[in-house]
């Protein structure tokens, strides 16, 4: 019987109501994963196995009391550490350390919070969230574990939280999205990863990337447990144990199949690779249907013409962490800096028409179920290959191109692995729906998921190790 | 026995509900008196007797079937005309008229329609409300009806909503106020203006000039009528004829006195009306407490310095109405266009020390019921003295100087008259509160009116006419 910690969510969660599973005993078994792969996986920039440990026992005492706070008590969630959270110090992929008032738990982190979910730690990140390889000069890398030989980018920005997954000492891993950082790391490490709507999640005391664009999210080991994680944070009702979202039969649903933008970029066994997991849907029944998107190339050249990013992330340094900025990281201070000579007009002409193109895309969304795409349309590039600036700046740009749409267009978005390159990488799946569609999207995923298989039932166990 | 318009609104709608009075002789009445006083005073750009009557007639007739919709019922309501307001053409003070797109009602007017209100016409203002005089060099500017001889400054930017009021063709006038737009033009014409909190009242659908500090607003003959519309449009529970807003007893308040910022700038016969009308409130019991904001002066430099009005109100022409910008006026355009060196970090910058100054006076303000300082520190310029763009810039910021604060310090506000000055022109008192305090503010009006009078009886009969 395999342990507990590599079980699906909803056992565990009804396991611990039925007292034949305590969330020390789970958190022990996170703790012994941690201790065997953190050494050669490294998700984590702070660990805290005793703090785990009394976090875990307040749970049990409240499960004890017949005291049931909701789905996340007792459950291990590593969480980025651009958010607060009380009893960690935060950096933020800073070499410094941040101010007190960076540590408190925000809105979203305190909903599992409340419910005494058990966080033994703080995952990696790419300085202030600004890239998607995941690389930092300032703190270890992670590894990716789908590649032994090689150290190859875990994905970014929140490196750390798909490796922690595999590493077997969190279920759900907190990351956050401005344009892909959330799905590139699921992607690229073989997990599956929720973007959620703007604004639905609150994004009070993380640290800001960009006020347009950032978005909390979650990664997990399966659709499954991302639909468990989801109801923890954002109940449609008072989440329970049986009240998951309903798995949707594949056989009727309609993905939208776009041509050019999504797959231009991308290298012919990533393409193959998505295309071929299309295919399978399609002899399931799912049905296709072929959409034109312009707007997601001209929504990405947009966003880069106003500089919006740059300017709301440099400002918010300016404004708040002004000590931080003498010591970023050339690759995200060359990118910031262009906020310099960035001109009011220009940003906000940049936001309108990106609510324009929204609205034209919105409206063909709403023909399908979810736009059906390669989430990242390269094989995660080796670390030692991105030294040079140029370098580091194509291949972020790359990585980050097919999942940046959905954040500039004001989509949900969740990927799921759809197989190996020939690299023997994960590629992903990324399913984009309209706004506020999360529900949906995850019952959509759970059907997709019941034909593709589990991430480890179709990528089987990576080479360099994690969980058993 | 009066006319029924020049009744307070309580008992008009009282009136209505019985019977003894309908919505179509209160409307014949609003009629007779535009039709006597708009050629004089010209309050409307766009007036439809006809329509008012058809929408008299609606109210009555659900009146008869025993619908009662609201306080809004019946009233006659002037609404500026930078609002969308169905049935009618909007032109925003510009020579051509906007899309249709710009005619629809929004939120907040639409409260006031679904209770089937009358809306007899749209009053001039200040094009797309960039100016605190009332100038406009495309159509006829309203007169101040506080001075026979010379054509004074009605203020802006909603320069016809106080004079509709003297007109009597309204009981409630629909203004907007940025930096002082509902205030200025009440305090220059003798009415009571509140100005909400950024964000109580929805915008949409009127033009915007700043997404930052934009809000609608209300000017009515007394505070009394104040509560009134206030009442209908945002009603704690639903609102009766019965349910007014309670009177605060004057004995007993606390009013927050400033010297420096707010008087620095005062002509001594304004100055003087204002330091009376308090003496006046103290002598009825009320206590006061001097506090010290330089935040207010530092808050006004620091909007200039981001640009955020300019920046906001031309990106949002360059967006949307493109083709109104070569026709602008150039006492507009010029301040507007500063907007075209903007930079982003500056912006930024602005609003995070706004938002840092507010936190400041926020903290200040919790020990008073609200500020007591003069609305405007000059009397009304005549218009002949603003041609100058050197004169009308200096004159403009005057006449802004003691609103623009409540604007940047996210306040509440209403201005209520304390008497006239040297010239015979009105002077109001501005009380400055916390944040969505309206209600508390308005209790403590309706106290401050008990002892200083209403407007007519305060202010007397304006010399040019208006009303009886």
């Amino acid at each position: 019987m395999p342990d507990w910690i590599d079980r699906p969510l909803f056992e565990i969660a009804q396991a611990l109501r039925k007292g034949t599973l305590t969330a020390r005993n789970l958190t022990e078994e996170g703790i012994a994963r941690h201790d065997k792969w953190d050494v050669k996986l490294g998700a984590y920039k702070t660990w805290d196995a005793e703090y785990a440990r009394r976090q875990a026992d307040a749970s049990d005492a409240a499960f004890k009391a017949n005291k049931d706070l909701g789905l996340a008590q007792g459950i291990l969630f590593s969480v980025k550490d651009i958010y607060g959270a009380e009893g960690f110090p935060i950096y933020a992929g800073s070499p410094k350390r941040l101010p007190p008032e960076w540590e408190k738990n925000g809105p979203v982190l305190n909903k599992v919070r409340q419910q005494l979910a058990v966080i033994p730690g703080k995952t990696h990140t790419v300085e202030f969230a600004f890239g998607g390889l995941g690389s930092n000069p300032h703190w270890d890398v992670p590894r990716n574990p789908w590649d032994a030989q090689s150290h190859r980018a875990p994905g970014g920005s929140s490196s750390g939280a798909g490796v922690s997954l595999w590493e077997g000492s969190a279920s759900i891993a907190f990351g956050t999205d401005t344009g892909g950082s959330v799905r590139v790391p699921a992607s690229m490490t073989g997990n599956v990863g929720l973007k959620t709507t703007k604004g639905r999640w609150s994004t009070d005391l993380i640290t800001i990337l960009s006020t347009s664009f950032d978005t909390p999210g979650i990664l997990a080991k399966s659709v499954s447990d991302i639909s468990f994680g989801f109801n923890a944070i954002d109940p449609v009702t008072k989440a329970s144990v049986s009240s998951a979202i309903e798995t949707r039969d594949v056989s009727g649903i309609k993905l939208g199949i776009t041509k050019d933008y999504f797959w231009d970029r991308c290298a012919d066994d990533v393409g193959e690779t998505v295309e071929n997991a299309i295919a399978e849907l399609k002899n399931a029944g799912a049905r296709t249907s072929t959409i034109k998107i312009p707007e997601a190339g001209t929504s990405v050249q947009v966003w880069g013409e106003g500089a919006i990013v740059a300017s709301e992330g440099y400002s918010f340094l300016q404004t708040r962490l002004p000590d931080w900025i003498d010591s970023l990281d050339p690759n995200v201070l060359s990118r910031m800096e262009v906020a310099k000579e960035a001109k009011t007009l220009d940003y906000f002409s940049a936001l309108f028409k990106i609510s324009k193109l929204s609205q034209s895309v919105h409206a063909k969304l709403e023909t399908v179920d979810a736009l059906a795409v390669p989430t990242v349309p390269i094989t995660p590039p080796k670390i030692e290959d991105l030294v040079d600036a140029e370098a580091y700046k194509k291949n972020n740009l790359l990585a980050l191109s097919n999942t940046m749409p959905g954040n500039v267009l004001g989509a949900c978005a969740i990927t799921i692995p759809a197989g190996l390159d020939k690299s023997g990488m994960p590629v992903g799946l990324q399913l984009i729906a309209l706004p506020n569609r999360e529900e949906e999207l995850i019952s959509l995923a759970l059907g997709i998921e019941r034909i593709l298989g589990t991430p480890r039932d179709r990528l089987g166990t990576p080479p360099l190790g994690g969980r058993l």
